[in-house]
């Protein structure tokens, strides 16, 4: 529900959009385009299939092109940048932060990266081609190198004339970032500590050391988590000499919570957080193959146990029936435990101290609700086909997979993470398999013993 | 991967905090505790079992007892002060903003509100009381009534005379907000702003007047989505009359992002967000139980379907084999629409506008995954059972099932969204349901017309 209102209001402006694309009017569409922020505009363009995306690419005003291509996934990227020519994007770059020049570097033409860097001063090149050295998911591309420093052996007014005297402050700086002589990161010193103090306090009254700085190798979930543990709005980057080499600001940060919940989302599903709704048919089908593919193999390794049971079923058709139960109520119960899981590693909550906890405790889960539905399904089966073995068979087979889902559940995303895979990605295939393999095996093999004469 | 340092610092702080405490000697977990921000103390509560997380409790500082309650899920927050008495929630959370103690209030003893409320001056209690009056998920919630105000017809000479009177600045005010004789928001002006300025420039020639202040009853993800669309670091909040009434900064709403993917990732599974990792094993068992209860009958349901066809079963057994398959395999693919679909309407990206446009893509995909997967699934089950009229019935179903399952991926969390329902939350019970019901009765419907003799 309270998604409802944002959402009508952009489903409002996607119909308003799309009547008058239709009745071909690009007056009130250029309008309508323009008043809203790069973001909304980025949001927009991704909900539109191609061909409309593409008129409206064009009606954005060309000093939003930047921003926009800042905002939007790789996919949508790559469609936007192919309706420009050489000339355009540049223009649409050039006048970017280092920051998001650097984000959308590997998407650019190489033509037209090395004419961005011919454009820069020398200053920003050498800026520019720092932080591209940097790896794609750390705080050294994140940085944006344009950074107010002041020393310790200053006061307030002459920080104040300086400021004055600059004219322009980089966005979102709470922090006037203090450095040695050779540029090692001494502390900070906030805007509101200067506004409040006399204009004769020197620096280093003022000046706090305790925030330490953000190496420059550390992993941009990690920055994330530095400052939402932190309330920081803007943090220093440091080298392993702690040299300032730049910021990062909160704006990013959000950016990168929102990108890795995508993440966490579609990864589960074996889909790319960049992935375009409307991406090409061939593509995206292509796109979602071999997830699909490997699902397949494992599936054909659940059907396998079951066809080692065909003596059985043939001669009770009733457990064909009531297998899918057994083995889908195991996949539920997991996913419940791998969910809580997944967002315990998420938030490094779980590790090898409490994982035995854990696992003790979902077991016991596990089988408290294996008395409970499995009294419930034993009923039910009792009711259906009058036999009250075929109901102890499927009582117990249910509390064994529960069992067995817990155990996956817990085990699976440890072990992917302890093997440096990612927890959020492949653990639902495993769990599935587990549970899919042990409940019908356990079902069909328990009827085997004690149904069969 | 990214997250792994993060983690094994996290995991390491377990390691010697469970080492101190299996020791008994709780002087290096207090130190250790208190080096770390009440967001950092909070995480690690919820990752301790209740016997050490409650030790550990008691030697938090409790200067920061209070900002860790607030950094904690509902059920840790009611462990946490079930062990706490009456005098000490009182001193943890008086000297709380109002904000945070807004978000505490419902968990907190009546005594203890009582308490609070008398303790403070008049102003802030009827400051306390407006904020708890608004609805629990609206901008009113989040808000601080503590805000600067500046006048048009004053100079920013004026105002830093006045910040420096003040002495204090409230954290993280990037811009003090212009309001009218009677408070009503008239725009804001940028700390920036004024620090390049000249002393004498009147603030009718700063003031940006663009901003949008947010309405008191805007829904909290409408607000996340306002402020990571505009890159704000705080926003007004105004009544009806446009009165200003406090202003949402970037740490509180940095929270509700996180928060909602973990309600998006938590609530798939049935599973609510403020779960206790380690809460006790009968309140866990009862709040999954229902869940499962409700995904036990749509798996009767699917029994049932199966159940119609005994007679082919009982003849062919190679079905029994192989139906999980094609029905296992639907749920697959729906998965992967439904989550896009899922992030679309998250993000307003998708809505009646282009849910056809959207449909028949996914449709498209689902025919060019089922050729393929089909192809591969019906050579499979040849080379298996040996039966090309088999392989024939099992290549259709399976193209028949993926294209129900895209329609469903489409049309389920469409149509919740459109009943009021939240499609993160019951969208994959329906989907399965459909894809279990139509994978079942698509192959054993075409097996009983085309292989039965």
């Amino acid at each position: 529900m309270a998604d409802a209102v944002h959402h009508d209001k952009t489903a409002r402006q996607l119909r308003l959009l799309s009547d008058a694309l239709d009745s071909g009017r690009l007056g009130p569409v250029r309008r309508l385009v323009n008043t809203l922020s790069p973001a909304e505009i980025g949001n927009l363009l991704e909900s539109l299939p191609p061909a409309k995306r593409n008129i409206v690419w064009g009606l954005v005003d060309p000093e939003d092109d930047g921003e926009v291509l800042v905002h939007v996934g790789d996919d949508v990227r790559e469609s936007l940048l192919a309706e420009m020519d050489h000339d355009e994007i540049i223009a649409a770059v050039e006048d970017l932060d280092i920051d998001d020049l650097a984000e959308l570097a590997e998407d650019l033409p190489d033509t037209v990266i090395d004419e961005v860097l011919k454009s820069m001063d020398r200053e920003n090149r050498e800026r520019l081609e720092k932080v591209l050295s940097y790896d794609e998911d750390s705080a050294g591309r994140l940085m944006n190198p344009d950074v107010i420093t002041v020393r310790t052996d200053v006061t307030v007014d002459v920080v104040l004339r300086y400021l004055r005297l600059r004219g322009e402050i980089p966005e979102h700086t709470d922090h006037l970032f203090v450095v040695s002589r050779r540029h090692q990161y001494l502390g900070r010193v906030s805007i509101a500590a200067l506004l409040t103090h006399d204009a004769s306090t020197p620096i280093n009254e003022l000046f706090d050391d305790e925030q330490p700085a953000i190496p420059v190798d550390t992993p941009s979930s990690v920055v994330a988590s530095m400052f939402s543990d932190h309330d920081w709005i803007s943090a220093p980057v440091v080298d392993e000499n702690n040299i300032l080499l730049g910021r990062i600001t909160i704006d990013d940060v959000v950016d990168i919570i929102r990108e890795q919940a995508e993440h966490q989302a579609l990864s589960a599903a074996g889909l790319d957080e960049d992935e375009d709704m409307f991406s090409p048919v061939a593509r995206a089908a292509r796109r979602r193959v071999l997830w699909l593919g490997i699902n397949l193999c494992t599936a054909f390794l659940a059907a396998s146990v079951v066809g080692r049971f065909e003596d059985t079923i043939e001669k009770i058709v009733a457990l064909a029936v009531l297998m899918p139960i057994v083995a889908g109520m195991g996949g539920n119960a997991g996913t419940q435990v791998l969910a809580l899981m997944v967002r315990g590693l998420a938030l490094g909550q779980v590790s090898r101290t409490n994982a035995n906890l854990l696992l003790w405790k979902e077991a016991r889960v596990a089988m408290l609700n294996g008395l409970a539905l499995g009294g419930v399904l034993a009923g039910a089966v009792w009711l259906w086909f009058g036999d009250w073995q075929l109901s102890a068979v499927i009582f117990a087979a249910l509390c064994a997979n529960l069992l067995f889902a817990s155990i996956a559940g817990v085990m699976v995303p440890l072990t992917l993470k302890r093997l440096g895979f990612d927890p959020a990605l492949a653990s639902a295939i495993f769990l599935t398999t587990v549970t899919d393999v042990m409940g019908f095996f356990c079902f069909l093999g328990l009827a085997t013993l004690v149904l069969l004469p």
